[in-house]
């Protein structure tokens, strides 16, 4: 704690990876900030944009595990106070899972001043890059984003797939490659057919992007086969159908 | 139709309307095309941007007549066809409820090279931008977005506000503004309770930005009494609740 006039934290989203996908806002405050802290989810590209001397990792520590919550909470509060400009990078849209709504309170009620640079989230970009629009007049009039990593199974799990399923509009699965199976039968025993298009899109934006695709019922087996991992998202609903009609045509990724 | 090498579209999204809010690539994108097709969405200091002999509008015509999709669609082609490199230009994000999915398709059936380039937002952008976060670990494990423009009460509605309820999850709700009294007297029926914090974002980004916050009871009488007009977003769900503990140090918009 200092005298200093106390400094001002922005939670800024980076995009799915692609340096070109930053907003201008986020590229100036990454060339301005005194310190940005980030995690590994920005990717490679990014992060090595910033100049070694200004960042600070928290996401995986050495020794493999990760940083608590509350270190970074703390580490933010603490930055700020000393007067520094502080940039929080987040991967994708810092508020789309991505705690930034708790750094975003515990820095409010700390009375720092903050600031939310929005980023474009992977859930819509991921879909996108693979030629998916996420909305489709012919198909849909909503789109929902839900995290996957919770076991459906599970009495607790507060994701209700049966209303998901209900909605009939496109399912955006974020931290969802581990729980494929779980949540894919969880959908069809909620009803949903079960040669509903699906794709998975695998570190999109990155150079080494994958995407697969499959239905509600063959999914598992082509995550498997192509060996699709984490950070990817599962898009499900007759707008990943899309894919097929326009890749041919279709640049960029 | 002439013989040159076939040019390329890119549908970009300019983000809520702050031009800061541009991806590096959509402002490169506006510098570097033959034309630009744009409607109102992006607003005056994007669309001020662009120079004035490579824009066209094909938003809302003189004598107050929407250009019809059809139209913008053969547009695209036959510049493409013509050798330009075109951008489409589209508020927020291309494929959220903009019709992006219908023109990346028409492109691909006229085998015209396309790139989707994703936007920020609205409907994460504007939640922001009056210190809400769309996600939060202690409230919610979905964000849903949906189109407010159909009539709840109506047969053909495709929009399941029940289930919607159901997910437990934020709603936010696009071109919702005139249907506020509908849909919020739906989520009731649904059994959402009345007293959920709901929050109304005209304009977010642009400087005559205007927030209004209300629960599901009392935000139609919110709308009147602000003046709230589109473009707007509606943010239904707990998350909602969150400007208040953050507002006085949030800074930004
Ligand atoms: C903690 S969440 C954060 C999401 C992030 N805030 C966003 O808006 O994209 C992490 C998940 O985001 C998704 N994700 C992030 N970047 C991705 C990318 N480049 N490609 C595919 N999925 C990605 C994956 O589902 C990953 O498990
Ligand atoms: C046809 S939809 C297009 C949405 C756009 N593609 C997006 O991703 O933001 C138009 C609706 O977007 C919302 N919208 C767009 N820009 C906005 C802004 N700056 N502030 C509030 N709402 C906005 C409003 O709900 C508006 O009725």
């Amino acid at each position: 704690m200092t005298d200093a006039a106390p400094g001002k934290v922005y939670l800024v989203g980076s995009g799915p990876g692609d340096p070109d996908l930053l907003t201008v806002k986020a590229k100036r405050l990454l060339e301005e900030a005194d310190v940005v802290l980030h995690d590994k989810l920005p990717g490679p590209e990014i992060i090595g944009m910033i100049p070694e001397e200004k960042r600070e990792d928290v996401g995986k520590r050495a020794g493999g595990e990760w940083t608590p919550q509350e270190y970074t909470n703390a580490r933010l509060v603490e930055l700020a106070e000393e007067g520094n400009t502080v940039v929080r990078l987040k991967g994708g849209d810092p508020t789309v899972f991505g705690r930034g709504g708790e750094e975003l309170a515990h820095l409010a009620d700390n009375g720092i001043p903050v600031e939310i640079v929005p980023g474009i989230t992977s859930a819509i970009a991921g879909a996108e890059a693979a030629g998916i629009p996420v909305t489709h007049r012919d198909y849909t009039s909503s789109v929902s984003f839900v995290t996957g990593h919770e076991d459906p199974t599970k009495d607790e799990s507060a994701v209700d797939w049966d209303a998901l399923a209900a909605t009939g509009g496109t399912l955006v699965v974020l931290m969802g490659v581990g729980k494929l199976p779980q949540y894919t039968e969880a959908l069809r025993d909620a009803g949903m057919d079960p040669d509903t298009p699906v794709a998975l899109i695998e570190r999109a934006t990155w150079p080494d992007q994958q995407v697969a695709t499959g239905t509600l019922d063959t999914i598992v087996s082509v995550r498997d086969e192509a060996g699709i991992e984490p950070p990817a998202i599962t898009v499900i609903g007759e707008v990943a159908g899309e894919r097929e009609r326009v890749v041919e045509f279709l640049e960029g990724y």
